[in-house]
């Protein structure tokens, strides 16, 4: 199963001048990687793409779930393009690597998709916990994972989504140690950014929300808590996925693990639109 | 073509303790009028009911228009319940009047649609300026339409909205007059309550919208803008009723104007969730 966001270890950061040249090297299939680091000051996201038949389930769902499922856009059935978040954007080629899913089992991890693609496919962009990390980094609230250099923690909750047609089961979080003065500045940071999961879903502790140890998550890296930290969850990308992995549409297509959609937006036109 | 939102004019303020009453006298045809201040805390919607052919296309058009377009909730198709927002809804009964709509015209306007309902049709809730303008007044910011007990004004503008399958036109906004401290204040206010049209979408000049003549609204009732004051707009629940009037669907279902969905949810528990 896809995990959205991989926060981190990997590239060198590039400024904004280098945007045109990630977007074309992307495209034409020279970038493959993850995309965290890259573009920083670009709003990133999570992508499925469905066939129309089970696009208005789908985007019921993340309606009800807007915590973990975000949507920053949904394009015209058969429309490779995503006008909203950038004017040059052809889904089928500007994400570093996809994944094919077919009766939810991965089949394929392709560049591009060109040759996949279908007059009855919907693509939709869900927001991605980049941008809240940058607006925490930037606010002054230190984030381990990122010190470390390792994936946020992410963990299955006993708190289940609203079901929309075949979509539905738990809740995954992701977590972030902080102390108590800091948790309070993270909930009204991120509260500003409903776009990208908005303000935490539960802190302290993790048995209240069916989590039983925190030193092993469902997904990501285990990260320290200590004696004088809170853990803080927020809702996660990866509850679409898993909802996706759940139903089992007969054929869908999302991002690789960390290569997501670089969209043209900045994480500032994000906060403010 | 319905006015969503008319705050004012005609009911007494009824206190939290009236809510159950309200609901039971509005299922049972009891009351079939405005429901401005009518369980004054709860969180009131404007409703749509498309058959489920139509939903992808208007939730779509809802998710790329998200300020005059906030959807609070979205049915199972064929289901007329809404639980998210109140445990107990029925929408074929829970609106105090309805329109009824085929191919764009106005067919009837009943107390109940129970003998309307078919399984393929899907109600969407969309927030309204009710729950804003209770903020706004919460912050100590006048409202002179409200203080005149008049309709707000509404104008179309030049701004199109962003089109989805058959769905489109022109962004309609309310404006309401305020110094400039307040708009200020108004901003950051509104900012923070994205589910009933968040932030304004422009203030002062009103011919840099396409807007020729203040005095002249499209819907609602002039009030006067002072010299020491701006004309501040929000984008306006009247747009998607604009697009379904324009996309001419066979089959529609909306409340009446200003007789509202009143749901189970406070004005604060929007602002938080």
């Amino acid at each position: 199963m896809p995990v959205p966001c991989l926060p981190s270890e990997s590239k060198p950061a590039a400024g904004d001048e280098a945007f045109a040249a990630t977007r074309t090297a992307i495209r034409e299939g020279r970038y493959t990687g993850h995309t965290s680091g890259l573009a920083a000051d670009r709003v990133q996201g999570n992508l499925v793409i469905l066939p129309q038949a089970w696009a208005l389930d789908f985007l019921r769902y993340c309606q009800a779930n807007r915590k973990p499922c975000p949507v920053l856009a949904v394009s015209e059935p058969g429309d490779p393009r995503l006008p909203t978040l950038g004017a040059g954007i052809d889904i089928r080629s500007d994400v570093p690597r996809y994944r094919v899913w077919r009766h939810g089992e991965l089949v394929d991890e392709p560049t591009d998709i060109g040759g996949l693609w279908r007059d009855d496919l919907v693509s939709f962009v869900i927001g991605c916990s980049f941008s809240f990390e940058q607006a925490l980094l930037d606010g002054g609230i230190p984030l381990r994972h990122v010190q470390q250099g390792r994936n946020v923690a992410m963990y299955r909750t006993s708190i289940a989504t609203v079901p929309a047609g075949p979509f539905g089961g738990p809740l995954v979080v992701s977590m972030r140690p902080l102390k108590a003065a800091a948790a309070i500045q993270a909930v009204q940071i991120t509260a500003r950014l409903p776009e990208v999961h908005g303000a935490p879903v539960h802190l302290g502790d993790p048995a209240l929300i069916g989590i039983a140890d925190l030193s092993r998550p469902d997904y990501g890296d285990a990260v320290e808590v200590m004696a004088d930290e809170l853990p803080v969850f927020w809702a996660c990308g990866v509850t679409p996925q898993a909802a996706l992995a759940r139903a089992r549409p007969e054929f869908c297509i999302t991002h690789a693990p960390g290569a997501m959609l670089i969209t043209d937006l900045t994480n500032p036109q994000l906060a403010a639109r």
